[in-house]
């Protein structure tokens, strides 16, 4: 039986294009992920509390992690000096993001793709050094939304660049909820060659309805990894349009149903969603929160 | 490249759960749709009044079906004599539908599932006399609301005694919204030896975000027909929990962009989410019609 990793990513993609919340509701959202039974948790960003005022309190949010010793967590970075930070706040899993086109990662990091591809490096030699690993996230691999359409050599160059620095693992993200099953067999057809057996994950956004349907084609395609929010939290401030993670309780009622083994209980994950909805204090685009949990017997 | 035939079902399936708009509303759904060039509508549906009553004016609308010659248009009927009153009102297309689940049949019906299975001869004789072809949808092919799972041998019953009554093409029908992937992928592989080359279709509900990905699994397991629902209107009255069917927009959307070619605009699809978002008055699910009708060049 095929299994795969789900990463819950409702605490730093979900939060971070919401209004701040204070850390105890973050906590009060941890706590219910926590009892879902995850394996992987993205807590936070250290990055630009400026750019992205809702990860400010990333340091803060990091000394109370210990409090789930069976959780590996994980934080994103955009710079060697965010990977130095998470390091010293005790993550021992930090995700660098690489923007396959240049438009978007001007906008997001004010560097262009190339210029970000150069410092994975950097990130691997002092994540490795604090015994931390690193997982390059390629955004807009599949089309960004000032460039258009991504040339998928774009992103095996990346990731061409990103073997050759080390890195620990590899993920190809659909920022804008624009990637479809078809175009993600392809692209993960074309970059297996590149990455060997490293580990890759996928991360795709609902805002075309084509989320779960691009998530399971991953699957099928070999993919082990994949990112969902609770309720489908999130989107991503510098991307027009890009709302809604995959929600994890849809993820899991779909692989588990199609036999594809995942360790998050589904009635946790729908009472997670719950208190997303409740911390941001809007309805979030889960299926199941609107469904109700009744599951095939 | 693979073609895939969409019906829409907006006019039938999607206005049946709502409460009855009048026929002049139901018109302008029908331009709308028919702008988006759909070959295949599903107009109405004859069956009680009383149980059914938006589509009491069944009659009334097939007289206007004429202004659309491009378009083969189908009605839903539930026994013989709906059939022979689809015929009188000039459809040349009818489907009838057989629940696999006993307890949907009954609700649905008033008969069992082999009782409702007893009558397909009749009904393929009344339409084959009248000029008419006759496609047999199996409802609650998967799941049933009241039943629980649905074993697959009763799907296989119902096709192989459609076959041996001369059916000209066959559906199935996850009418609560419960179906996924691997599931999707398991009833066809134990179908088509039933049904040999019947034409095959698969109609999906998208209540727990699934339902595109089970459209695309279908089309990846042979079937080349689809139906779907601008802007996702739809349900089942007879269904609890049974709401949206998966939005035509959506689809077009996803199975274009994987490299499927279907006979609809986009443009115009959305189009026509927006009325038929007007027609009802309330907001429908579908994805595009929020994200906008943005489109990979």
């Amino acid at each position: 039986m095929t299994h795969v990793d789900i990463r819950e990513v409702s605490l730093r993609d979900g939060l971070q294009i919401e209004k701040p919340i204070p850390l105890s509701a973050k906590l009060e959202l941890l706590a219910a992920v926590a009892a879902t039974g995850v394996r992987e948790v993205e807590a936070t960003a250290f990055v630009s509390p400026s750019k992205v005022p809702s990860m400010a309190d990333a340091a803060e949010l990091a000394a109370e992690l210990h409090n789930y010793p069976d959780i590996d967590f994980s934080a994103l970075v955009a710079s060697p000096n965010g990977a130095r930070r998470a390091i010293a706040a005790g993550l021992r899993s930090v995700e660098y993001v690489v923007a396959a086109s240049d438009a978007f990662s001007n906008a997001n990091v004010g560097r262009d793709s190339a210029q970000a591809t150069g410092q994975i490096g950097d990130i691997v030699a002092i994540a490795h050094d604090g015994g931390a690993t690193v997982e390059v996230i390629v955004a807009t691999a599949w089309d960004c939304p000032f460039d258009g359409p991504t040339p998928p050599q774009r992103v095996l160059d990346i990731a061409a660049a990103a073997c050759d620095q080390g890195v620990d693992r590899f993920c190809i993200a659909d920022t804008i909820g624009t990637a479809t099953p078809g175009r993600v067999k392809s692209l993960i057809a074309q970059l297996r060659p590149v990455i060997g057996d490293l580990p890759l994950g996928g991360h795709f956004h609902n805002t075309r309805g084509s989320g779960l349907a691009s998530a399971y084609a991953a699957v099928d395609s070999g993919v082990t990894r994949l990112d969902a929010s609770v309720g489908g939290l999130g989107g991503c401030p510098f991307a027009p349009g890009a709302t809604g993670n995959i929600a994890t309780e849809d993820l899991v009622y779909l692989l588990r149903d199609s036999d594809i083994d995942v360790d998050i209980d589904l009635t946790a994950a729908v009472a997670a969603a719950r208190v997303a909805q409740s911390v941001v204090g809007h309805d979030l685009p889960s299926a199941l929160l609107r469904a109700g949990d009744r599951i095939r017997s």
